[in-house]
């Protein structure tokens, strides 16, 4: 169905970005996998062409801009080019609101500009590795010692963990405080104990460092602590919404570009001396999965328009994150098998995306977590 | 997700249609499904409060209205009402565009005051004992003789068959002419030589009457011709979203209905010791239910938006039809199972409702042709 | 897959078994859905022809046979003849091991001549209003008085409840004993204060009874204890596996006569100048469904071999039940679809075989039980 | 349910492959996953062992038996260490028909004793760049001069295709005959013309060698024509059937291995203070993959005894193929799913299988010509 979302401004918008990563970003994205991160320069151009840095105000170079469909746009464009290893949808629609809505003025001085223009990279580091969806598992410590938090603990499966300049690690301050004994604590690049692991090897999104981080008696200025202390779970719950909706908005996009491109290649194909999109079951494949993607972009489309009105609910996200995702993957796993044997080779961009897409039901919250959500929204 | 697609006046009015149901259906529906159809006069009375003649000129005792967003809420709060019988939809949302759409001046004098106070009711007949989907196979005739058609053949499943005043019958009207060889002819009750079958034995919607029309010499006046001669499948083709479009919103009604009585029922109903929306599994496809409900509500009013600004594709309606209505009968179904024993009872309301919606998917065009619909406009 | 199960014996009683359908079943079965009862004669002449009985020793008018392949294709003629309402599966597979299992010489003696001969039909009454699977809720209880045991409480879903002479009743005889609190006891027609509710209003099976069962201090003699006292959920337990074996021969032979059905008229019907199995959509559905009734009909053959041997575990019966139910109505779903508006006429016995196997995912144990019981045996 | 088709014979073989794999394949199977490619001398230690040559006649070193089973414990025991990348498979079970059964005495002498001990690598040349499932668009040529054929063409996804000694191409040997102009004719290493291209990048099975082959003029004596000339077609579809049943058995026995690793990790891994095996959805889930492997590994075992009688027709082998083709790549997707972000690592054998066992719809016949084959053979 056509969409309403998108006014003049969004569309030429649109065009710059589609063209910086035209530019920019393809012709480089295979290398890039191969080294398994995207070089930091790449981040500073992004930041050149207005791709950072909405929702930051302008006095520290940012649009100033409260409207998500900016990132929403991003987003898609980065789908349609297929650079699935650019970091920069985590810094925008995850990092953002903790940078910016959270922090103090002499924070936002010292960070802001460079969240805007590309340089200062960030990362939020939740995980660990006994804890998945369990937050509560968390074990990384911070102790306060003065005017320092001395962090000890280890993080997993951190986006834009060997690049990040700053990261947010969420620890636990108070043991005997519960769910109120957590704290958001900004960790920097070079400060002595913290140290990155490997750089993970995934079964997608090869281009895009996730690692493992390590904290040893790091100590932190308590100028770093963003938000409220022990307030560091209500600060993660205010900003999953957008994290989870920003993730849909993906899942939608990256759908409907291996689709098209799958449409395209049935047109083309010839098997038993007709293109393969003329026999039925290919067509009626290809139908569902239209038909599935076009729901799910008008509902996350709704999202976007009730996120900027400050009416998303927690459910809603839930209910647009797991939907969208195992949707997308169903896309690409039909789109697969339609391929054939070619849908099996690394060259074929339909066989990256199976495997790049496989992680969005799992990171941001499980499929599982989000039916959780939704379920306990409906009083059970 | 919060709807955005109504103001105060369809509030108004969905409290007045919902009044209506509870007094005048609700208490009587059990008793119209022993008796296999509605009686005549609460078509009336559902007239007099303005259900139905949306869209009807007001000269004619219509509102004028244009906005398929108060047939929307008729069928929403019908479903909601379960009252599956009532044929009003069809009146509204299938027969109302040809009604208006096609006819003259003097078939609006004739037909529209007592199509709005619903003294005359409706029905149109496509399908025919050997003609499913394939409007190409048609059979029933109709031969000019002088200012007369004489019309032959016979038609099946027809909605509203037996309470029918006035049925649009789709008619061969030239055999060399191909799909240019149809027309639409009103044939009246009480012209001679037209027969009503038996009123069909069906797997639910008991209380709505379908039967079998039988066509032998029947001498119509020219004057009931619908539309242009010939052009019958351009009227059909240009309808058809609109009916498409009401069974989705019905569909997603309907499913709303059913699926809010199994979580009332899940969270009262106890085993084990707890109630059985506790149980992890029970939450969880409760979950996914609702989210697909959601899913399709959203896409169903953005539908509705579209069809007002004339703006709805042949292939939009085509996705909310099939997708809802798969979705209506997976809601169904699952909810039933939810039940237990109860669920086979068919005092319980997911019985019937199970019952009754299995075959949204196969009325108004199957699931199988709106993937070919689909499928032919994605260009394969 | 060819099945290598029966031997020229089997073939010959499979012979005989559908001989008697066909002749003493059929033709009356319409007639038997509008009363909601198969007439006791019927038993009796069932019993003749040697369709009970099967496991009863020769001196009690049984056959002496413990082969569970005779069980099996009464089962499959009873679905292919689609005589739903012949109580004779449960009497066999169901009842049978009680009452040949567990009764004492006397009670041999007593029952079981009438029980091979069709002129004590029996039944099971375990569920009751407040409990679905859940055994422990049982509340009806059992207290003995002298020799006599004073049974009160209710009883809900008795297959044969209208027709049977003697009911086995899980009673509660000990509130303190937990688990080990609850005997069966056989109730027989006529004790004062046995009474039967409402033949239930059902979904489908429409000629088999099923009813509510009340016991107003109702005195039965300790002689009808069956088995040992308080050993009543162990007796339930090693005959479930039966049970459920016996529920998925069934719903392998339904599924089986719907597909055959299906595929008959799919060769026939004609839409668009072809018939509808020549449509790629079509013949895929229907390999699908064969290739699915194919392997569930291999595993319950499999699991016959089993029980014959005495080696088919709990988990493997849940396994064979919940997987051919819900398989089963995947195939009705699949075909009623197939059959377009046809599918929705009670006429169509597709139509029927919908409504009656939809139970089979409910009784004998839901599918969610069915999942617990082989998730427990995983070790979860 | 317990398996009942092995004596002690194979148990004892069982073992002793094993024992094979654990010491010689798994400690290297990682730095072969990187190599692309399986060392030739591995073949030649498998043939110690008797991993290879089944079906070979004793007098050329094989075992002369003709007993499926021990194929399939082969293939059981590849892929419970999961050592994807060894081709043995393809060697016994898809090459020996042809290399045994179609060969002449001369060709017998000249290659049997290789292929028994592992020093004559094989494949087979089917697929071509243009053609998929298609062979009648096959263009590879074989044109007769004198004693020889002259080959020219190209093959793509020749699994062995860098390691084979001996490749058996399908080639057009008469243009003008239709399905009775093409031929298999073996082309060895090191005749001139026979090129191979890339080791293709496969999204999964890393350490299997697949590879483009060019035939450019290659002149290949007549005497290495195998089968009859113009028979190729026959011979091809006499083999598929064991083809196809040889992936069921990969297929049902890579899902079990990864199913069981996954239910371990669920009992190990802790989520919210329990084990994530103790949530219902976790016990569900498993349940119904424990449950379809079961099926799957049932039927396919049916259908070894079958294929050792000659009674496995072409039908019931894709039956077998797509059915557990598909429920492996449930199982595969599933598991990953259950491991969180686990399982997108690499390191988690789940996430490797998940690559690996992709393919397996699409090999030996895709699931749509699988499905095509059920629907025609149900004469549709």
């Amino acid at each position: 169905m056509k969409r309403e979302l998108f006014d003049a401004d969004h569309d030429l918008f649109r065009e710059s970005v589609a063209e910086f990563l035209k530019r920019e970003v393809v012709p480089f994205h295979a290398q890039w996998e191969k080294d398994g991160i995207v070089p930091r320069e790449v981040w500073v151009k992004a930041g050149t062409v207005g791709l950072l840095g909405h929702g930051v105000p302008e006095e520290f170079g940012g649009t100033g801009l409260h409207d998500y469909r900016y990132n929403q746009i991003v987003n898609e464009e980065i789908c349609r080019a297929h650079a699935s290893g650019l970091g920069i949808t985590l810094q925008n629609d995850v990092m953002a609101p903790y940078m910016v809505g959270l922090t103090t003025d002499e924070q936002k001085r010292r960070w802001l500009p460079g969240f805007a223009s590309g340089e200062l990279i960030t990362a939020i580091a939740m995980t660990e590795p006994g804890t998945g969806s369990d937050l509560q598992g968390i074990r990384t410590s911070a102790v306060r010692d003065g005017d320092e938090f001395v962090v000890n603990g280890g993080k997993t499966f951190i986006t834009n963990g060997v690049n990040a300049d700053l990261v947010i690690v969420v620890c636990q301050t108070d043991p005997d405080a519960g769910a109120q004994g957590f704290s958001l604590i900004a960790v920097e690049r070079g400060t002595p104990g913290f140290e990155r692991g490997r750089n993970l090897d995934k079964v997608g999104m090869k281009a895009q460092d996730t690692a493992e981080l390590f904290f040893d008696d790091v100590r932190v200025p308590t100028a770093n602590l963003i938000g409220t202390e022990g307030q560091g779970f209500i600060h993660l719950l205010q900003n999953l919404p957008q994290e989870r909706l920003s993730i849909a908005t993906c899942a939608v996009a990256s759908a409907d570009y291996v689709l098209q491109h799958t449409i395209e290649y049935c047109r083309e194909r010839t098997a038993f001396g007709r293109s393969i999109g003329r026999f039925q079951n290919t067509r009626f494949v290809l139908a569902e999965l239209a038909t599935e993607v076009d729901l799910g972009r008008t509902y996350v489309d709704r999202g976007v328009r009730l996120l900027n009105e400050g009416e998303l609910t927690v459910e809603d996200a839930a209910k647009a994150k797991w939907w969208t995702t195992e949707m997308c993957n169903r896309v690409m796993d039909r789109c697969l098998q339609l391929h054939g044997g070619y849908g099996y080779m690394m060259e074929y961009p339909v066989a990256r995306a199976w495997q790049d897409s496989r992680v969005q039901t799992i990171y941001g919250g499980t499929t599982e977590i989000m039916k959780e959500i939704v379920g306990r929204g409906l009083g059970l």
